[in-house]
C-alpha cells in the first residue's frame, strides 16, 4: 500500500470540518470524494484540455425585485463536449451540480461523469455553486462573507435557480432544447440534485442523488443515528476495538482532571497545540467512517487498535491517530486558515440548512445530543441571525416524503452506502417506479461517484450498474416519449 | 333584467385595470369574479358567523438570510369549520389561494368553497395575497408601495411560501396532519394553484385552477391570441356588430383629425374628462368577452349595436356603451384613485408576470403589436427596475408543458372557459390520467368557480361536476393511500 500514508493526508482535509462544526454539537457534511485526489484521479485528467470553461452573468437575487437583488456575479461552470452526440439528436447532457466547494474539487472526485459519457454520447456540464470557488459575489470572498447582509443570499434556494438559469442557457447555446439533463450531486449536492428535479422538472429529466440526507431535518431523522452508524461500523468490524474507543473517553477525563494530566495527554498525543482532544479523537472516528471505503479506514484504524499490545488504552488510541494521519512529529497543529467550505457550510448550516445531529446513549462516544437552543443561539452570537430550522422541509417536503412521492413526480435515484453516517437521513427504499432507492450494505459516503477502478469491489460496480440501468431507462422512456410528442 | 344595470356597473371596477394596462400594450387579469357579488352573493352571507379571522406572522423574504429578511408583517386569512369532519378523520381542507386583491372580494365572489365543502366535509380556508387587503408588510400600504425597494417582495414565489407556511401551521394547529389539502384559485390565483401543487406537493394533494394563463408567458401563446379570441366572440355573435366595431376606429380616428372632431366625439359620448375614448371602449369589448358569462354581455352590447337604426357608426357604438355601462350622464369620468388592485397588479406584471398580449392584423381592432423593449422600458420608467420576462418559465416551466407534466406531477385541473380570452394561455388538453383539462365551449373567465345560481346553463353545471368528480377522485384514492401508509 505505497499510496496509504499519502492518502490518509488527505483526510486531513475534512478533519477541519468535522472537528469544527462538531464543537458546535454537530457535524458539517465533509467533501468526502476528495480522499481519492491522488488514488485514482490525476490532476492532468481533470484539467484536460477537454474542459472548457465559461462564466455566466447570474443573478445576485431570484426571488426579490429591490434594485439591489438585480446585482450580478460571475458563476464559473466547465463543460466537456468531446462525447457529446450533439442537440440535433437530443443526445443527454449530465450536469454535476456543486455544492459547499471549488469546482475544481468536483473535476478531481467525481468520475460518473467522465466515467459513462462516452456511453451516453452526453455532453459533460459542472457547474460552480454560488460563493464558492470563483463564484462569488460583491467582488471578493473577503466582501462576500463579510456579514449576513452579504451571505443572505447563500442559500439552496438562489442556488437551484442559479443551476435552471444556466442549464436553460447551456441548453439555448447549443440549440439542444430536446436534450435530456440529468442532474448528479454528492452529499450536499446530492441533496440539490433531487431537489432540482422536484422543482424544476421542466429542465431536468432525472436526478442521481447520491449520499442526500434530505430527510435529515427537523424530526424526521433521530438526531443520535449518525453516531449510532458509526459506532455500528466499528462494533461490526471488531468488538474489541469498539470498546477500546467507548473506555477511553474516560480515561482521558481522568487523566485531564490531574495535576499535569494535560501536559501528558499531550505527550502522548504528540499534540504541538493546545486543542480538545477529545474532538479531534470524535472526527477521526466520524470520517474513518464516513469515507471508510474504498481504504478501509475503519479496519485500518480498529487493526492499530487491536494489534498495539499495551494495558496503555490510550497507547492503543494513539497507535490508531499514526494510523489514520500517517507518521508526524506532530498531530495536533496550530490551525490552518479557515476552508473556504467550513466559512460558506457554517453559514448554511446555521440559516437553512440545520441538521440536527447529537449523541445519544449507546454509541461508543460520550453523549452530547443535539440541543435546537442551543445551537440556534450559537448561529445568532456568530452571525446576528437565527436559523430557520424547519424551512427545508417547508419548501422541500420530508414529512411523509415517501408517501407523498409515491403519486408525484419521476426519475430520481437516492443512492447510499449503509456504512454512511449520513444514510440515516437517507432515502432507502424504493418510492414509486421512477423513483428508486440503491443502497449498498458496506459502502461509504459517496462511494459510487467517485472514479471507478480495477480494485473496485464487485457491490459497487454492482450499484454503479444500477444506476446506469435506471439512467438508460429514462433516456429510452423519454426518447419514444419525445418521439411521439413531436409528431403528434 | 331588473339587475342588468347594477350588474354592468360592476365591470366598470374592472375597466380600470383594463385600460391602465392596456394603454402600456397589454392586459392585466381584471378581477372578473367581482361582478357577480351583487347577483349572487349577497354580502351577509360571506361574512357570516361562521368565518373566522386569524392573521399569521409572515416572514418577509423567505429566500434570503439578510437581517432585513426577517421582518415580518401579520397576513390575513379565514377558516369557516361548519362543515369540517375533522382532524381525526383526515377531512379535506379546502384552500382559496389569494390573488391580486383583498380577501373580501374573494369571500364576495368565489363560491366553489361554499357550494361543495358540506359534500365533502371540508373545511374552507381563505388566504389573503401579501401587499394586498389587510396583509401589508412595512406598516402601511403607503409604505409598502412606496418604491421598488419596498416592493421587490411582491412576487408569486414569495406568495406561495407564505401559502406554505400558513397551511402547514394550520394542520399542524388543528392536529390535522395528514388532512389532504385542495388549492382553489381564480386567474391569477389560478396560476398559483398550479404553481403550488407542482412546488410544494407535501402540501397541496391537488389543485384546482381556473382561468390560469400559465402558458402566456415567453412566446409559448402568441401574443395576438387574447385579442383573437374577443373577436371570435363577438363575430360568431353578430357578423355585422363584428363589422360594426372593426369599422369604428377609423371613423373615431377620422373625426379626431378634424378641427372640433375631438368635441363632437366627447359631446357624442358623453365624455366628461379628456382620455382616450379609444381605449375606453375597447376595454369594453375586453371585459364584455372575459366575462361574457352569465349575464351575456356580448350579446347585450351587440344587440345595442345592431338595433340601434342608424348610418351613424359611433352613434350605433354609444349604444353599446351604454348597454354596457347603463344609463349614465357622463360615460368617460375623472380618474378616481386607483385601487389597491391595480397599484399592486401593475407592480407584478412589470416584474415577472410579464403577459405579453398585443393586437395583432385581422381582429376586430386596430393593431397594435406587444413590444417587449418598449414595455420593459415603461417599467423602468415606472419603478427603476426592469422586468425579468423570463423568470416565470424559469420557475415554473410553460415550454413544452404537457410534454413535461405527462410524466412528471398529478392531480390539477386546469379549467377554462373558451369563450375567455385568457383561455388562450390556458392548458386546454389533458395531460396525464390525473392532470386535466375541463373546458368549456361558451364559459367566460372563472365561470366555474362562481356561486353555483338556478339560473346556470345546463354545461356549467356539467363542468362543475367534473371538476367535482375528478376531486373526489383525488381523494377516494389518497384515503386508501393513507390507510395502507398507516397499516405498513
Amino acid at each position: 500500500m505505497d499510496s496509504l500514508v499519502e492518502w490518509l493526508l488527505f483526510l486531513v482535509v475534512f478533519l477541519s470540518i468535522s472537528i469544527s462544526s462538531s464543537s458546535a454539537g454537530r457535524i458539517g457534511i465533509p467533501r468526502g470524494a476528495a480522499v481519492l485526489k491522488k488514488q485514482h484521479l490525476p490532476l492532468k485528467r481533470a484539467f484536460s484540455g477537454d474542459l472548457h470553461t465559461y462564466f455566466y452573468t447570474q443573478t445576485l437575487d431570484h426571488f426579490n425585485y429591490k434594485p439591489e437583488s438585480y446585482a450580478t456575479f460571475q458563476q464559473r461552470y466547465v463543460i466537456n463536449y468531446k462525447y457529446w452526440g450533439g442537440g440535433a439528436v437530443s443526445a443527454p447532457i449530465f450536469v454535476c451540480l456543486g455544492a459547499e466547494q471549488a469546482l475544481e474539487t468536483d473535476l478531481q472526485t467525481i468520475g460518473f461523469l467522465d466515467d459513462n459519457a462516452a456511453h451516453f454520447n452526453a455532453l459533460i456540464v459542472y457547474i460552480e455553486h454560488r460563493y464558492y470557488g470563483e463564484s462569488v459575489p460583491f467582488g471578493s470572498r473577503e466582501e462576500a462573507f463579510r456579514n449576513a447582509y452579504r451571505m443572505g443570499y447563500l442559500n439552496s434556494a438562489q442556488a437551484l435557480a442559479d443551476y435552471a438559469e444556466i442549464i436553460a442557457d447551456i441548453k439555448n447555446n447549443l440549440q439542444a432544447s430536446h436534450s435530456p439533463v440529468i442532474v448528479i450531486g454528492a452529499s450536499y449536492g446530492g441533496m440539490l440534485a433531487s431537489w432540482f428535479r422536484l422543482k424544476y422538472p421542466h429542465l431536468a429529466l432525472g436526478a442521481l442523488a447520491s449520499s442526500a440526507p434530505v430527510l435529515y431535518f427537523d424530526n424526521i431523522t433521530p438526531s443520535d443515528a449518525f453516531y449510532s452508524i458509526i459506532t455500528k461500523s466499528f462494533r461490526e468490524t471488531s468488538e474489541s476495538c469498539y470498546q477500546t474507543i467507548r473506555r477511553s473517553w474516560s480515561v482521558i477525563d481522568s487523566y485531564a482532571s490531574q495535576p499535569w494530566g494535560l501536559s501528558v495527554l499531550s505527550s502522548k498525543f504528540r499534540t504541538c497545540y493546545a486543542s480538545e482532544l477529545k474532538k479531534e479523537l470524535e472526527s477521526i472516528y466520524v470520517v474513518a467512517s464516513q469515507f471508510n471505503q474504498p481504504a478501509y479506514v475503519v479496519n485500518r484504524v480498529c487493526a492499530a487498535i487491536d494489534e498495539t499490545q499495551t494495558d496503555d488504552i490510550l497507547f492503543k488510541i494513539f497507535a490508531a491517530v499514526v494510523a489514520f494521519n500517517g507518521n508526524n512529529r506532530c498531530y495536533i497543529n496550530p490551525p490552518t486558515p479557515e476552508s473556504q467550505t467550513v466559512t460558506g457550510w457554517k453559514w448554511q448550516t446555521c440559516s437553512e440548512m440545520v441538521i440536527p445531529i447529537g449523541v445519544g446513549e449507546n454509541t461508543m462516544f460520550q453523549p452530547n445530543p443535539f440541543d435546537l437552543n442551543t445551537f440556534i443561539n450559537d448561529c445568532i452570537r456568530t452571525y446576528g441571525v437565527a436559523p430557520r430550522p424547519h424551512w427545508i422541509t417547508s419548501y422541500y417536503g420530508g414529512n411523509d416524503f415517501n408517501f407523498i412521492l409515491q403519486k408525484f413526480g419521476s426519475n430520481i435515484i437516492f443512492s447510499n452506502g449503509l456504512r454512511d453516517p449520513f444514510s440515516a437521513g437517507g432515502v432507502l427504499e424504493h418510492i414509486s417506479k421512477s423513483i428508486r432507492a440503491v443502497t449498498t450494505t458496506y459502502g461509504s459516503h459517496c462511494l459510487d461517484l467517485f472514479p471507478k477502478s480495477d480494485n473496485d469491489p464487485e457491490w459497487l460496480t454492482k450499484q454503479r450498474n444500477i444506476e446506469l440501468r435506471i439512467i438508460k431507462g429514462w433516456l429510452v422512456t423519454y426518447y419514444a416519449d419525445l418521439k411521439a410528442f413531436q409528431k403528434g
